[in-house]
């Protein structure tokens, strides 16, 4: 599935919650579901955490639609194939 | 862009560090990431927004690595199309 096709997805289905929620509220949001995946990662709950990733994700998304921001543009920005700090394609970076 | 196929690029460029780092402190790194996007949203710096976006997500997906979690599997599993709580193509749950 395309970055831009699951955008447009979530878009669909939660804009119009999106938008009466706000900005603010929906980075609360993501803060909560952080925190649920800080505990499946703590407890080492594996089963939970492929689906707590995929809902960070999706909120994440939704913050973007709110913003009217293409993720997949910021993203190819930002990860062009290679590291964009040392260059290289397998990075090298300093830890 | 596939989400599978950033998936394969984020773990060609960073698998190495991501591994030396270890599944907690990357856990860590995102909640750091998640502290400046929340920066961002606090004050409405939109320049920043989906940049902060694309690396708290590109971090998402370090950790999904980590797991070998396939994150396009599990977007479908909890992102079908449609919400799956109330199974409208446009959300109608209670706030």
């Amino acid at each position: 599935m395309e970055i831009r096709e699951f955008q447009e997805m979530i878009r669909r289905i939660y804009e119009e919650r999106d938008r009466e929620r706000g900005r603010e509220r929906t980075m609360l949001w993501i803060v909560e579901e952080i925190g649920e995946l800080s505990q499946a990662v703590r407890k080492d709950d594996v089963e939970n955490i492929g689906e707590e990733i995929a809902d960070v994700f999706a909120w994440l998304v939704s913050l973007a639609n709110l913003y009217n921001i293409d993720l997949e543009d910021e993203v190819r920005k930002k990860y062009p194939g290679h590291c964009i700090r040392c260059g290289k394609v397998v990075c090298e970076c300093d830890s």
